[in-house]
């Protein structure tokens, strides 16, 4: 899947040449191809350019007919089919230079957003071209609704709230001070210090979603992030890019989500729940208060501590190691 | 004590019929009645609607003269006298459906903002009718300030800030970006998922309290959520719903303090303290930055861990086990 | 250094006779000075205004010439030689009673803000007197910037974001609702309660940095809160008064570094760690997600766990702990 025209726009197609020459090659070597937008590569389509900095093992599952992707040259492609093949150093660094130089915002220029006549938006509102708001939604004052935004029937936006590269669903609570659409935070070397990796991806609020106020929730690096039906989440949280929560789900105060996190339907989580990166929650599975997961949870199982384990286990280390120090000091 | 009728407006008076018909019950068997307003039960007064979702053996303290009140049909009123008993399946979930229908916010159509001539408002800043902000205040750029909040004299309301269904005293300092009187974190079981409590109380912040940037308190489910005098809240802070904090209380950044918690005055969090439900913290005690509060803590002690425990217990516990842990490994 | 003109301004010099009423103390005991500023003990030129509450032991490494400095009158001063010592029961109480009447925010009146051309300016954002804006800089709606704050080239300013007595570098960029320069937190008994202590400082960011969505920098004292060039921090994080962070520094998501910590340059903060006042962290350390630091960290280790500790031990202690209790239990 291509990046989402509503938020992005490649500045014109790049052909081998302009290829070559962004990645300081020479075109000679490489093959005859021509991008239109960014993909991921697990869902990049014809004219995508993607990266792939893996093992050439693991590439099998990811070929792609019509795509280019860079892939690392300290590895033998020559056996491979893969048309669009292009070999660089650094697949990772260079998808993103070349990203980040030629993909700019959609602006939307002369395209005044589209408002129902039933919503109600403050006059101190700020709602930009390309945008859409949906009958009987309530837009608070100081909110700021960016580019191409989609926003539901019913909607309620609070106070001070920014939205950008959001599609947000129906009957969707937002209270005040939420930020939504920023960059997600991941780096990569840059010229002898960290650099910030641009994001192309959305964010998307699945319908009768609530979230707390102040919180945060970045946009994908290039897919989405998002909050399934439903799904309750306090004051204060923060969800990170690329994670994706499902429906029902609750998350207290202060639940801190990493990057490319999944979890499951009617999952709950506690206030001050820290989850690692990458980490899977099942369907169900419940979370208390305090927890730092860096494991996946089975669906239906309770964990709690820090590290987080399955609850039983922590409560019994919890009492057994509270007799052995009450014993010890008892002699 | 009916809700406060400078932030909510019951649409009109409730008889035996309407209450019938929105409970989908026969009117018939039910007692003639009229409400005019909600309340919680521990201070309804005549003509009060509220609700008893506990067991009838814990009934008697509470009983009103002249009030409405919800009560579980699964159990045998016959013996209590009690005139204003309408038996519902669930109490609550009746008692909240009621309430989202029939109050709406008051939002004080003709009656613009009294601003004392002395009190210094950005021009930017949002001032909603039926507020009055008092003499010596200051309101920095891009403040919100709700239908018919109060704001005291020389409080200074730091910009980005919303406040909303608030009584603010005087000498308050509240840092930039703080969010009062957003709904608190109350769910309910709605049509096969989750669904929001709607929330008709209020945040009281008395005089001389300081509360820090990108901090928010929520406001009552049906009560109060009150700071006390000379209470002094650091950054990033979070206070629930019905919490009540006393004087001179002192919370380090990212104390998050759920719902109907009690904080006696002089009490001392550090940094990042959690606090659960209906938790209570006795005067003058002291908890540990980072620690997990789940059992009451009385006056003057001072506790720490997670969870928390007294925190001579806490330290003997840590020292113990690094000594053992230590051995263990040297054999 | 006295206190940055650009964000304050002393009402005119004081001499010892407006001191000494200032002070409720006889001018004729006390030396014929006069000052025309505020600073701290270390870093105080001619004509600054300091305190030193600490023991006369500690005393000699701290005097200047032409100061004027605030002592205990519980030591004996007699065989010193300090030509502008005032002696008062409370020097800290005394000092900041003094600048918080004397002293205040610099508001440059007739000063329009100076914004370069080729900077974009939302149409919503307040940029006040006295500010400049650099080429290229991106200021987003609803961004308030205070008085005096400079801004540098190509530098973004997320929407909903106040910077306050600032001076923020080159090629910075801001997420949305972030909050620099508010007062940090800092209590001084008052009459009968607690009071905040008025701060006099700056936040300064360094070239390339990147700060989250809605985090919090709050201003020195009397010094700076400082981020190194290229350091990255991620959303939600909280940077208490006078800290010093180095370069390439990472910071993530929840980072709560309180007052006078000293981060090294290339240290890495994992998600939620939390770090107490004054501690020192060395460059290139590690801390590991969920930790709570009480203890300086030398350069170069890894540490984890609460309290933390290096983070063999923790692992070790974390390991030992599971295997005795689950041993109990199969007993």
């Amino acid at each position: 899947m291509p990046i989402d025209p509503r938020f992005y726009r490649p500045q014109g197609a790049l052909d081998t040449a302009e290829l070559a020459s962004r990645l300081g090659l020479d075109a000679a070597g490489l093959p005859e191809v021509s991008v239109t937008s960014l993909g991921s590569l697990d869902s990049a389509l014809p004219g995508d350019l993607c990266f792939f900095d893996g093992s050439i093992k693991a590439w099998s599952d990811h070929q792609r007919e019509g795509t280019v992707c860079l892939v690392r040259e300290d590895q033998d492609w020559s056996n491979v089919q893969a048309d669009g093949h292009i070999q660089v150093a650094d697949p990772r660094v260079s998808y993103f230079q070349i990203a980040d130089d030629w993909v700019t915002d959609e602006r939307h220029e002369n395209a005044p957003p589209i408002i129902h006549p039933d919503a109600e938006i403050a006059d101190s509102a700020v709602i930009s071209n390309g945008a859409a708001i949906g009958a009987g939604a309530r837009i608070e004052p100081f909110v700021y609704v960016g580019p191409g935004v989609q926003i539901g029937k019913g909607t309620k936006i609070g106070s001070h709230t920014s939205i950008r590269f959001s599609l947000i669903g129906d009957g969707v609570k937002i209270l005040a001070g939420a930020r939504l659409g920023e960059d997600g935070f991941g780096l990569i070397p840059g010229e002898g210090h960290l650099k910030d990796l641009p994001h192309f991806g959305r964010v998307i609020l699945q319908d009768g979603v609530t979230l707390g106020a102040n919180c945060s929730v970045d946009r994908g690096l290039l897919g989405d992030t998002i909050l399934g039906e439903h799904t309750k989440i306090d004051n204060q949280c923060h969800i990170g890019h690329n994670t994706v929560v499902g429906r029902n789900v609750i998350i207290v105060a202060y639940g801190g989500i990493s990057g490319s996190v999944e979890i499951g339907d009617n999952a709950q989580l506690g206030g001050r729940v820290g989850v690692a990166d990458h980490v899977t929650i099942g369907e169900g599975a419940r979370i208390a208060a305090g927890s730092g997961l860096r494991r996946d949870v089975p669906a239906g199982e309770t964990w709690g501590g820090y590290p987080a384990t399955p609850i039983s286990d922590w409560h019994r280390e919890v009492v057994w190691l509270k007799k052995q120090a009450k014993r010890k000091a008892a002699k």
